[in-house]
């Protein structure tokens, strides 16, 4: 039983893939022009299928009454298509599908796509009306810093573009525009009444309040209403939670679209007051945890879904990284496509193995326990005649590891579901884990989720329902890799508070070493932190990727050479 | 014995690490310019360590009668610094850096740095001269294709720069300015005499003849001799070729640098007669195959040893592409410093053992046999409860490459060397390869070459000496994984022809299937292959990094969505 209903809604949703929204609206009264802003997911690279998801839903938002329909940045491909804006096939297909769309009659469309011409590639937005494309629009400001790479495949755009309907005057944005002051400006002077921004906006913790605020002060500044309409769903590491948003003149919010949800969102635009009519029940704000939660669980479903895989498996150590992974995979996914595996060896406590039972007992997943001591036992044995007395501890260890990940892929290969891995941000930013063994997996749920996140969202978890998902004990136990006796995370780290601290300086704030031990930290200690952050590069180069959810996750915007000499001290 | 002694040239130095250089100059006469061109390797990073080695190498053309020393493209910091240029201590250290260098008297320095000021981070060349900076140029044209992202980091300069020394007007372009006709022009037009380019030009086939006639073409259109200084030696996968070239107003080439090797070369240039003076012996081309080969030794042989590991560990399998990883690895290495291990099961050939122990003791390295069955056995036990009958073919003999890749991470985590994997482009591209099992490994030494390359290169290799190093039986043979009983590569793929001349153009050439079937492919074998090669992204993404050595290498420069809708026939 859901003690938080708001909090469940997203994860209970079935994927953002299919066409199926809810309805967020108004009471619609006359003489006004009434917008449907399409908040959908739409698959990067599948332009025919996005064309036919589009159709059917601007065929549904004219039944329903709107005269203009809305769809996000690059709709038409999807948000990043990255490399395959550069195939040679892709000016025709977009043409194909513009034609395609420039049919639909009796509803104005307006959609991001990629605009080919003998000037370059942009993203742009085009206005479809009556049988055929009446304007365009190109991005101006092309962002090139974190994930993005739009320089890379776009030419900027120099001119605003802006239109009639029914007498008022819409000017036309694109996502990174409006954090700019000219674009939105050259529009008020050229007497827009209304601006109309199509964003694929990738979610990170904190950002709907920081559009929010942006809106309201560009609103207020330049004296314009704004529709802010977003993408919603995952595309590899990013995702995009929605929250589309509409904007009176003096900064207040008239509707604001879920978040991590399929929405249309319908909303009237009175002409002569210019101003919208506004949304009866605002979705109440979701807290840090939930968000974050709902990211990992849209991030790894789409991820999961769109790979082809008949469901996942997780090894199930008994620690907290593994039951709260398990827990998003199944709110992801449905507990049917979950498959955890218990592998226990010389050094697995009782109390894992009781607590992953439990867990897996609980969440009503195919539960196996399958114990590595042969697997271990054939590799020290092909191994003996090679080592000269012991082998090290690490090498020990990692044999484990290994051990694991080589049958976790094995029943993967058997059965063909994706191993997902369950290594946190702390874990991968220090290097502890193994290479090709607990590190194996197409996806890496905790990838970029602190130590102390991970707890913070263990207890959210539990708190969703009456019955905790995850026994306490697994919360409140000393974590331990369980890879040699008596094992403790904090034999090799500092405790986690601290040591998240530092790496979220180094890593999210990318201070250095003078600023970080300034700010009160053991010298010594934020030597070795950040020594073993910088060490740990070749290993997270050959990680699984995982959905980012803070300000810079090792992924494609922390892009660090493999060897440098670059002195931590310098 | 060697038999092409210039081919062994490169092969043979040293690290370009260290400030060993050959020297290439020509008799020196009066009343002219002497330039110092520097190509040598700045590691990434290290500035402190950059700047050592300015230093010594400026004093010592100093002694050897330059005026005026050239040191590459961004030399400071070393090329690419990737995210390291966004680091906030950077500019501090840059500026000391900078002062250090700017005390070195009677020598004139041009070098090139990262320049930052109010107006953001520049890609540029300083000229010091007599304890001060002198002036400063910013690169114009920014790449942010292929493998270059300058646009993420770097403001675009809007100023061409000119400078006088002993009556000539010099003036400065970085590397892609002079890919362009616009800055070269501005230079002209402002009354240059002469035109120094500093660069970080990276390598790929057929590169040093690309840049030979672009040089002869800009020199003669604008009727202005040049100066290209190039760097040289490797960063991750990316490796510079040096080819430094002097370029006569008339497009002749008065001096070229050596390939892949640290080189000073003076030259003189009379200020009246507006030439060079002529290189009394330039060196001969290399042809396509030495220079792959080449690229193939530096890339290895510098990461490796800023990796800091002791050597290198190769799991032989008597087949050729482990064959030739190990002379790669034994030619950047030396034979001391290289650890094959032979790991065989059910399905080993008597010949792969026999050519396997060949190789090793033709190349002087050392050799373990490991029998692997225990380790397979030991897995195949633990698993064996949870398979309904017997596991599939494709987990069987993923097991086994699994178990390799088990023991090659154990020796390297006892003994301190780096695992090697032998991945060729071919395999990489259409998945051919098992995933922890033979991808293990910090570096793909074939990671960019194709299988068909692979056979040339191993001929090459052999026909250097007398004695040919990889049995000629390796090169015959049918090529197998060996997973399985009578097993060959073209069980499941076309012949290596074709393969490669498919993925040539679908990856090199970015062609679509409709191009590649007008090819004259079948078209159901493209489809085949162009799938196979899009399902294998998850693969690449978490593989190990490789020299680049194609017009377009699996690594930086490809970048595309891994779960994505893209249609192969659309």
């Amino acid at each position: 039983m859901s003690k938080n209903k708001t909090d469940y809604e997203a994860m209970n949703q079935n994927s953002t893939d299919n066409t199926a929204y809810q309805l967020n609206t108004a009471a619609l009264g006359n003489g006004a022009i009434t917008f449907a802003i399409m908040q959908t997911n739409f698959w990067v690279g599948d332009i025919a299928g996005n064309v036919k998801k589009m159709r059917a839903l601007a065929l549904d938002a004219k039944d329903k009454g709107a005269d203009i329909v809305i769809f996000p940045e690059l709709s038409l491909i999807g948000y990043p298509p990255e490399d395959l804006l550069l195939r040679p096939t892709l000016a025709e297909r977009v043409k194909n599908a513009m034609n395609e769309l420039a049919q639909i009659e009796g509803i104005v469309i307006i959609l991001g796509y990629p605009h080919i011409d003998h000037h370059g590639t942009f993203n742009s937005a085009a206005i479809l009306q009556g049988g055929a494309q009446k304007g365009f629009y190109h991005k101006q400001h092309l962002p090139n810093y974190g994930i993005f790479d739009e320089r890379r495949y776009f030419a900027k755009g120099r001119n605003h573009v802006l239109f009639d309907y029914k007498g008022v005057t819409i000017g036309l944005l694109i996502c990174e525009d409006i954090w700019h002051d000219a674009p939105i400006k050259a529009l008020k002077d050229e007497g827009a009444d209304l601006v109309v921004v199509l964003n694929a906006s990738p979610f990170e913790i904190g950002k709907q309040a920081q559009r929010k605020e942006l809106l309201n002060s560009q609103a207020k500044k330049h004296e314009l209403p704004i529709i802010y309409a977003n993408t919603v769903g995952a595309q590899d590491d990013i995702v995009f939670d929605g929250g589309s948003l509409i904007m009176q003149a003096d900064g207040q919010i008239a509707h604001e679209g879920a978040r991590f949800l399929n929405q249309l969102i319908m909303a009237q635009f009175d002409a002569a007051a210019k101003r919208f009519d506004t949304q009866a029940k605002p979705p109440l704000a979701l807290s840090e945890e939930s968000e974050m939660y709902q990211a990992l669980v849209v991030g790894l479903r789409d991820y999961v879904n769109r790979s082809g895989f008949k469901g996942v498996i997780v090894g199930l150590s008994g620690g907290i990284d593994s039951a709260l992974t398990l827990c998003i995979a199944v709110d992801a996914l449905g507990a049917d496509k979950v498959y955890a595996v218990m592998m226990p060896y010389e050094y697995t406590s009782n109390i894992s193995l009781e607590d992953a039972a439990a867990q897996a007992a609980r969440l009503n997943v195919s539960y196996t326990v399958c114990p590595i001591h042969d697997a271990v036992g054939g590799l020290r044995s092909t191994l003996a005649p090679l080592f000269v007395g012991e082998a090290n501890g690490t090498t020990e260890e990692n044999l484990q590891a290994r051990a694991r990940g080589t049958i976790l892929m094995a029943l993967s290969n058997t059965y063909g579901h994706m191993v997902i891995s369950t290594s946190n941000k702390s874990e991968n930013a220090v290097g502890y884990s193994t290479l090709y063994g607990d590190m194996v997996g197409g996806f890496d749920v905790l990838k970029d989720v602190y130590k102390t996140d991970v707890y913070r969202l263990a207890n959210y978890r539990n708190r969703l329902e009456d019955n905790p998902v995850i026994p306490e004990r697994v919360i409140t136990r000393a974590p331990s890799a369980e890879l040699r006796a008596d094992q403790t995370d904090q034999d090799s780290l500092p405790d986690y508070d601290t040591l998240d601290a530092i790496l979220k300086m180094y890593i999210d704030e990318d201070l250095g070493y003078k600023a970080i031990c300034a700010a009160g930290f053991e010298p010594a200690l934020v030597e070795r932190v950040l020594s073993l952050v910088d060490r740990a590069e070749h290993k997270r180069r050959q990680g699984a990727i995982g959905t980012k959810i803070t300000k810079k996750s090792f992924g494609r915007e922390r892009r660090y050479p493999l060897v440098n000499g670059w002195a931590i001290k310098g």
